[in-house]
């Protein structure tokens, strides 16, 4: 519809996840009506992130150096390890502070409908971490969906033959929300771990 | 919370309009894991905007020329003139394939809360359009917003007396609505502005 470069920058903000085309043409115009020092710092952040970032050797989550922040660390504690799909799950954990151990990212969840296996996640370097004797629980923190959780069990199964504690997030009413609003799976997954109320 | 370069991105991209910290998050990683080559025709892409798109010097739509496309075209009617607050507007109206003038972009609305006076829209440019004798009608198609009703009755008032016909777009109920669903203001003007129903 745009001449030239405004529809080449609404074509390329469209194809961002969770961008729609007005709010594609939003942006561009916002783009065009901005500073240009502002708008050149956007697009030197895109190429920089490209460039300098990769992917921790130990962990698997995002860093600038081989090994990540939290893997540098030696304040964390190595005898428990937090497996999650993604590095935004190892920041969403961080925000609770309630975990001071060390993580792995799987870099997805096992999905045969979309062709993720075992095999393309970062299981056999997790299994190379629990060789040596350090490790002595395994915390698996995947997402609460059906992927997540048949990765879950699968690493359940697997780990178990080693003689490692593995234990997984509990399942239960959102703190904050409404019991009349709970899907019925979460009301009956709060059910099922309900704990004792007297201390 | 992430380390240099993911962060700055994020925090570039939560500087858009329309993207929270959340989406923030989410299209950052998207760049992290996207092809090279595609991020970095998105990083062009915004640095083109500022190179190339200007606006035209006669109706200040956007463009890559001095003129921009409508103002170029020589089979577009040039009696008719229909005044926008954006860019953004022309493409609206274009998109109904309704009207076949000309346009003129204010580059805004009289906002006296935000400091947006008459004199910084482009309505002394308006005027200078008007002097020659081609025009022969304004459609005024601001916003129907109190700013865009504002913009509406300023221009209305000082171009009546030119001896030009102005008219201004109809307000009613949307089509494809539902009447119990209109607001009390919109049901109210479809109330006035009732047509005869037969022919």
């Amino acid at each position: 519809m745009y001449e030239g470069a405004v529809q080449d920058l609404i074509d390329e903000f469209g194809r961002l996840p969770g961008i729609g085309p007005k709010s594609a043409q939003r942006i561009a115009f916002h783009v065009l009506e901005a500073d240009r020092e502002d708008m050149n710092r956007l697009a030197d952040a895109i190429r920089a992130v490209k460039d300098k970032v990769k992917f921790c050797e130990v962990c698997f989550n995002v860093t600038e150096q081989e090994k990540c922040n939290i893997c540098r660390d030696t304040r964390r504690d190595a005898t428990v390890l937090c497996v999650v799909e993604e590095s935004k799950d190892v920041m969403a954990v961080e925000r609770t502070r309630s975990f001071r151990g060390r993580y792995h990212v799987l870099g997805g969840s096992i999905n045969p409908i979309g062709g993720i296996g075992p095999e393309q996640l970062h299981i056999r370097e997790l299994l190379n971490r629990l060789h040596d004797d350090t490790i002595e629980e395994v915390i698996i923190a995947t997402d609460p969906n059906l992927e997540g959780e048949a990765t879950s069990t699968y690493l359940a199964r697997m780990l178990k033959s080693l003689g490692i504690k593995v234990t997984r997030l509990a399942s239960g009413l959102p703190v904050g929300g409404d019991l009349e609003y709970a899907d019925e799976v979460t009301l009956g997954r709060a059910f099922e771990g309900r704990r004792s109320a007297i201390g």
